[in-house]
C-alpha cells in the first residue's frame, strides 16, 4: 500500500509589511505599475504558507516527513524572518528583488528546498490574499 | 531567480440562475436524469471562480500577469455576461448547451483562453457550491 | 452547570432563484431601485442558514435539542420547499413578498418558530453571499 | 412580517501596514509590551471588516439599507482612506492613536455612525487575523 | 474614544476524541438517544474555540487584554488538558458529565472564567463542526 | 466542446478517533515518534474527503460523473464504515495499518478506485486539520 507517492500539505502563515518598487525605474513610473502596491510607507498582508511535500511513506511510521519536522523547519527559516517584518527592510531577500507574490513563493521555496530532503518532491503555495495567490514551481 | 514558471490566481465570483435541460430529453427524461436540478423556473447559486496563469515572471516587475488586468478580462468577458443572469435564458452560450458545471468551465476556458497572451497556461476551476466544482484542463 | 442557558447553532444550505420586484412599480422603477438584482429571468444564490436555538440543558442528556431533530425540522419545512427552487414562483411565501434577504430570513423565522419549543430562543442568520448577509431578530 | 428589526451585514476588506507603539514610552518599554507588533519597519495584515446594520426594513422595498449604499458608504470613508496603506504614517486617526484592533475598530464606528441614519442600529467587526478579531460596541 | 467596552475574539482549537453517554441509561437507550455518537470506542472532532472578552481598552496599550495572555491562558488551562485527549477518558470533568458540546462550553467558559479578570465579560463559543456549535452564556 | 477532459471534484467529511502507533515497538518508542497522536485513549478528527474524479463530459447531459452517484459511492464505501468511527478498533482497514493521514488517504483511494469507471482518473485528497492534509496518488 505504500509503494507510490503520497503529498503531505502543512499550512502556516505570517503577517508582514511590503511594497512593490523597481529602483530602476523613478516614483512615476511605478506608481503607474505598480499602483497603491507602491505606496512608499508601506502596506502588508496575512500571507497564509502551504508547503507540499510528496514522496513514499515510511513504513515504519506510514509518514512521508513528520508534519511536526515539516512545521519546525518552515518556523525557523520562513517564518522566523519573515514573520511582523518588512519584506523590503528588514530581510536580505528584497535588497534588490521587487517582493512581488511570485518572487515571495520562488525565494520562500528555496529556502525551503535546501532544507527538505531531495528525494522528495517540493511545491510552495503562498496566498498574498484570499483572491490573490500564486504557486510555484508552476 | 525568474527562469521558471510560477503560477498565479485570481479568484472572482458571479451569481446566477440555472436549470440542467436536454431538448432532445422529454420532461420525464430531464427529471429523471437531472433531478430537482431540472426545476422548469430555475435555481441559483453563488459560482466562485478560481483562474491560473502560469508563465515566467518578467524581471522588470516580478509579475507572471497583472492581478489587475487578469482580473479586468474576467470582469469584462465572464462577470458581466454571466453575474445576476440566468445562463439558459440570459446568455447565448447556453442556448444549445447544457449548463452544467463542467460545460460552464469549459465554456469560460475558451473566453478566456482567447484574451490572454498564448504563451502563458490556463486553466479554471469552478465552484457550483462549496461541496460540487470543477477544473478544466483536468 | 446546567442551569443557565446555552446556544446551539445548526448551518443548512440551499440553492435558489429569485429576482427582486415590487409589482406596485413599473419596470423602470424596479431597475432603478433593484438594478441587476431585479433582472426579469431571475439569478440564485447558495444559501447558507444559520438557526440558533437557546435554553437549558436538559440534564440527561446534556442537549438543549437535538441537532439532529432541528435539522429534520429545517429540513422538513425550510429545504423541502425552498431548495432548487425560484423562490417568487414556486413558494406562496414571496407570491406578494419581495425576497430580499430581510424578507426572506423573516420568513423563515417564523416557519421555525411555529415549530420549535416556545421556551426555547430562536434566532435565524442567512447569507446571500459571503459578504452580505442578514439576521432576525436584530 | 416588517414590523420587526432586521439585521443587515456587509463585509468588506482593506490590506494595512502599522506598528503598535505608545510614544510615551521608550522604544525598550515598547518592545516589552507589543513585542513583534512593535516592529519599527512595520507590518500588515488584510483586514476584513464586517459591519452590522440593524432597522425595520422599508415595506416598499424589502431593505434595511441598500447593501449598495453601504457598501459605497465603507468604500469611500474606511477603504479609501486605509487601504493599501500605513495605518501610523498615511493617516490621520492615528498619529496619537496606537492602532491596535481596538482602537482600529472604534475609529472605523464613529466614522461610519456619521454617516448612516441615526435610527439604525451600528457595530463594527474587525478581523485582524483570522484568529484575532474585535467588535464595537460590546 | 476609550470610554466604550470593546469585545476581543481569540479563537485556537483541538482535537479530542469523545461518545456521548449516560451512565443512568442502558446501552440500548444510549443508542437511541445519542445513536452514532453513543459509539462504545469513541469517535472524535476538530474543535474550534472562540473565546470573546469584552471591557475598556487600556489607553495605554489600547487593549482590552494582550491577546498573547488570552491564549497563554487558554493553551495552559484548556488545550494542554483536552488537546488529543479523549475526553471522557483522561480529563475529570467528564467523568461524569456527558461531553455533548453544551457541557464542553460550559466546562470550558468555567475553567476560563476562574482565570479571566472578573471585570471583563466573557462569553465562549464552541464549534464541534462546521455545522454544529454552541455558545455560552446565551 | 466536449472533447477534453474535465475535472470534477465532490467534497464529504467524516468525524473519527484514532491513535497512531506501531505494534511492533515499544509503548515509549511509540510515544517518542507519535507524541501525542500516541495517546492510548484515541483522539479524533473532523476529516473533509476531497474526491476529484476527471473525464470527457458525456455529451447528453454534460457530466463527467453525477455527483450524486459520486456522493452515493463515497456515502456507502468510506463515510459509512468510517463516520463516528474509531479507525484503529471499528474498522478492518487499520486492524495493521497505522491511520496516519497519508495511510487512510490510500486506504479511501483503493476503496473508491474499485467502483469507480476505470475510465475515469481518479485522486483523493484528505484534511485531517485545516492546517495538515494529503493526497493521493501525489
Amino acid at each position: 500500500m505504500s509503494n507510490h507517492k503520497v503529498a503531505v500539505f502543512r499550512k502556516e502563515h505570517f503577517n508582514a509589511a511590503h511594497r512593490l518598487y523597481n529602483p530602476a525605474w523613478t516614483d512615476e513610473q511605478n506608481r503607474e505599475v505598480f499602483g497603491k502596491c507602491s505606496n512608499p510607507n508601506y502596506h502588508g498582508h496575512n500571507y497564509d504558507l502551504e508547503v507540499r511535500v510528496a514522496g513514499v511513506p515510511d513504513p515504519r511510521t506510514g509518514y512521508v516527513l513528520d508534519m511536526k519536522i515539516l512545521s519546525d523547519i518552515i518556523g525557523e527559516y520562513v517564518l522566523e524572518p519573515f514573520d511582523h517584518k518588512n519584506l523590503n527592510l528588514d530581510t536580505d531577500y528584497f535588497k534588490n528583488l521587487n517582493p512581488t507574490a511570485e518572487n515571495i513563493v520562488v525565494v520562500i521555496y528555496d529556502i525551503l528546498r535546501a532544507r527538505i530532503d531531495q528525494a522528495l518532491d517540493l511545491r510552495v503555495r503562498l496566498y498574498e490574499t484570499e483572491r490573490n495567490f500564486v504557486e510555484y514551481p508552476a
